[in-house]
């Protein structure tokens, strides 16, 4: 995971605005990754204290949400979303008849979102008790990116 | 359900903001509660006229929606979510073995969604004819907050 | 398809925002149809180089997303919704002893999302490489609106 260097925006009159690029590549085809640090770390760099930040995949086969850092109920995500849309058999997706046989993880990652809009507060995401932001990976082994955006003041 | 203190805050230069929590404790494991009064209030007392708001549920097992007021929809929401992700029996997730019972309400979540991100314009949600905003509760009987955040001028 | 009058807002100090309707008119009750010109349009009219762009369904039984401009996909993904949330028999869903049909389009809708928050990066929508915005219609027929909402600088 390598991040892409960032450009913090900061207008004369108005709106402040920040870019960053997470980058993944993860060993298996599904995974779950914590990225809460890294966009933590953005907001900090970005010096932006109230506003909105957005974090999103930037790959149509992944997954940005937010619920709880715990591994059971990550492997209980797993099981559920291959029961809702499953991988096997690969023959029943026109869209893998393009060569592809990642349909399931344009489906799987409808289920989660491809996005989260968090508040930002007094120079922090603006979190409930449990709140972490997951990176969601549904056809993994190769570079793929996150966005993050802030803008405010 | 009552609502904690809330801030406007109010840039010389630039973006305006304005942050308030909803406090929620419902009678029901799941519910679904329409709370678009309350965000309007917020609007109101924000000033803001031009936007974005933000609402989310600050908790991981319930969620945020727009959709529409009728009952009879929301029991068969009630129906279709048990259908896709059901609570019983509460030992088919690992989640539960931490002494929870929750698990399918993270699930039902995913569905629903955590967020809704609002257009303001002339001082108004932009809505259409029939968007309605609600908090969705999977795990009640405690209680949860949402958290609206509205950025603009 | 026709689209309603546009409105930049130029504030002197703070936030600059813009609004548009998008129209659409399916011939078939489900249909996928990329928006990405139109959205793109919006952003060149709009003059924002920096921000946020909200675009939502302001229908409930329609969706906005974003993924991959592929036909077989979409069949993909318009097949598997009938299995997750079928349209027949129209009686067993509560809501339509209203008189509607349309109950599952409400769940597909919940499925596919309402609205996606896309980053405004140096006048261009920030886009992943396959990233194409999609109108997701699940009652058609009949005229019905999306909102493009950007707020920046």
């Amino acid at each position: 995971m390598k991040e892409s260097a960032s450009v913090a925006c900061d207008s004369l009159e108005g709106v402040k605005s920040f870019r960053k690029e997470l980058w993944f590549n993860t060993p298996s085809r599904r995974a779950f990754v914590n990225i809460t640090p890294q966009v933590e770390e953005c907001l900090t760099e970005s010096g932006i204290h109230e506003g909105l930040a957005l974090v999103n995949a930037m790959h149509i086969t992944a997954s940005v949400f937010i619920n709880d850092n715990e591994t059971g109920l990550h492997q209980d995500y797993e099981k559920w979303l291959e029961t809702l849309a499953p991988h096997h058999p690969v023959s029943q997706y026109l869209h893998n008849r393009t060569g592809e046989d990642n349909a399931d993880a344009h489906l799987k990652r409808q289920v989660m979102g491809r996005e989260v809009v968090v508040a930002v507060t007094e120079g922090k995401l603006d979190f409930g008790p449990w709140e972490q932001i997951f990176y969601g990976e549904f056809d993994g082994r190769r570079k793929k990116r996150v966005l993050v955006k802030i803008i405010g003041d």
